[in-house]
């Protein structure tokens, strides 16, 4: 089985990758409590019947699980079944199941041991390593988390076979992401378009996957608590967040994010950063073919400026006055900028509609 | 002003050491939020007059205030705040407010930088280093939590002028186990008891928690997150927090581990770990004098083996089927056993009723 190991300050952890299910066997051996989207559970029946029920709980996945109600009822779920400290725990789901597992491991006892199965392409791709767990608070996606990865993570495309297309448009979205950030060291479209482009084949989607998430490893492990150089892979970030909040996360993750690098070459180009060419055989050639308007109920309302200037307000990484954005320079090198005006992200808006609708 | 570092696995962190407030003054300059215990800020009103209203929350300090609710509450106050992610906490009070700042510190923003002013001897001798924040969740004290250190430490002994007699014993409590774990390396009874008379003089206080903290921060840097030689400074604790859980907190945490490190050392004495004389020793020159029965509303009822039991049961530390002790065995050596028999138990209970009662 192929697999990297990423290094953190809790210590190493190793990524798998299969295409199959034998590993399944391997996990079983762990002897830990099970958490598991409830929706994989009845696509994949077979993987949990010999595990005892008394061990497993299965949950309803929505942004509401992942918040200190849904903590607090895993919390109690497992002071009743009378976990000690060392029992791990063993998330089978996409990235909320992902985050709300990583945040009850990291506060449970301060801290137990966790192993995580990404069931989705967006949580393969990308979400499963860096350390960050999630909660959302109040109207705040993603507010409180912490730092806190888990001990091993198994990939297997087989998940992906049941996967909703809008689910799968939305994992090439972080992956499109991640290999522009990688054609900052080898800067052209070609390689971008090829990659993307055998991820398209079924036998090569495990290596599209294991080759994204390489790009993300050297981010991660250099800065894993996000001061600087992790910071770039917020590329289509700022505004995608933005973009998710106002559309009330009917826009998929991955979509709004290709969204948010598209506006971000808006600016960039605005401001002379990068080329009339270069933008325009970046979105021909990677970006529109992978937004696809069918799948999504956009509305002109979404690119209201001011509403996504309120939520921009709100990023995390924004610590100037002006609002922060990861752009695009030169060459396809990224640099992360604090002073986008509200008159740049109202022609923003204006041009992105253009380009879109 | 005298300091030393302490090493953790998030940066290194300096604790410094004074009679007085001067250092507030540097304080100020972090353009932090403050969280202060409100009792504290009424007996010392004239260190946070010059703070901006906003930028202090007062907490009223109970076991309360270190759950998931009291979390909550101060993250929407910092959420009114617009508190930015490098802002960050100063925190003043005891281990309370020590507990709950360091869990918000360490989940807001995945993460917020914070500064520690300890104001009880509890806090000061013994808690304000470790990396330990915890929450208690329903029946269970600190159950929830994580290690996230602060960036700084500030300990003035003047903050211990106003402290209760009470809480004064229960500080000594912690320190006399930290210079009974001391003891290990120079095995004898006069260095202890010299330790603990030098704190007995004003003068003498700030030196004896400075060593006591010198204690601790071997064990803590070498086992941050408490897999193995970081047990050891549970000595006293298994019996003392079953103890001060079914007095219902009645009884001072640093008071309960005396009474607890009295019960192991009846224990040891059982199994032939110790020697009679040892062990009156001990108990004549060190446990005695500082346990404090007349601050305390003891009652033979908290020495019920059955409520102990169920209590000792839900230990962190477990993890075999018997109960765990941090147990004496020879020239003040200790080593944590997993096999403490209800019959031990009883018995124990029988004994410290003998000697307290």
């Amino acid at each position: 089985m192929k697999y990297f190991t990423v290094s953190a300050h809790k210590g190493d952890y190793t990524v798998f990758f299969d295409t199959g299910f034998t590993f399944f066997n391997s996990i079983k051996q762990k002897k830990g409590i099970w958490i598991v989207d409830r929706a994989v559970s009845r696509l994949y029946e077979e993987l949990f019947d010999d595990i005892d029920p008394n061990d497993i709980i299965f949950v309803d996945v929505s942004e509401e699980l992942k918040t200190l109600e849904g903590a607090t009822m895993l919390y109690r779920q497992l002071e009743k079944k009378k976990m000690k400290r060392h029992t791990p725990l063993i998330s089978v789901g996409g990235g909320i199941t992902q985050d709300i597992t990583g945040f009850v491991a990291a506060t449970w006892y301060r801290g137990v041991p966790w192993f995580y199965v990404p069931t989705t392409l967006l949580a393969q791709a990308d979400s499963c390593i860096g350390s960050k767990t999630s909660l959302n608070f109040d109207s705040f996606k993603n507010l409180l988390g912490t730092f806190y990865s888990p001990q091993e993570v198994f990939i297997s495309t087989k998940f992906l076979d049941s996967l909703d297309p809008k689910d799968v448009y939305s994992g090439f979205g972080e992956i499109i992401k991640l290999q522009l950030i990688k054609a900052q060291e080898h800067g052209d479209f070609q390689t971008v378009t090829d990659k993307l482009n055998m991820g398209k084949q079924a036998d090569g989607l495990l290596q599209l996957i294991y080759d994204s998430l390489l790009v993300k490893k050297e981010y991660i492990e250099e800065d894993e608590f996000d001061f600087g150089k992790r910071k770039l892979l917020n590329y289509g970030h700022c505004f995608g967040h933005a973009l998710e909040s106002v559309s009330a996360f009917t826009i998929p993750h991955g979509l709004a994010v290709v969204i948010g690098v598209l506006f971000a070459n808006i600016i960039a180009l605005k401001r002379k950063k990068i080329s009339q060419e270069f933008f325009e055989t970046l979105i021909t050639e990677v970006l529109l073919p992978h937004i696809h308007m069918d799948v999504l109920e956009m509305q002109e309302s979404f690119y209201g400026a001011d509403a996504l200037f309120q939520k921009m307000k709100k990023d995390k990484k924004r610590s100037g006055d002006g609002m922060a954005l990861v752009l695009p320079k030169k060459d396809f090198k990224l640099e992360l900028v604090q002073d986008i005006s509200m008159e740049e992200l109202q022609y923003g808006c204006r041009e992105l509609e253009k380009v879109l609708l």
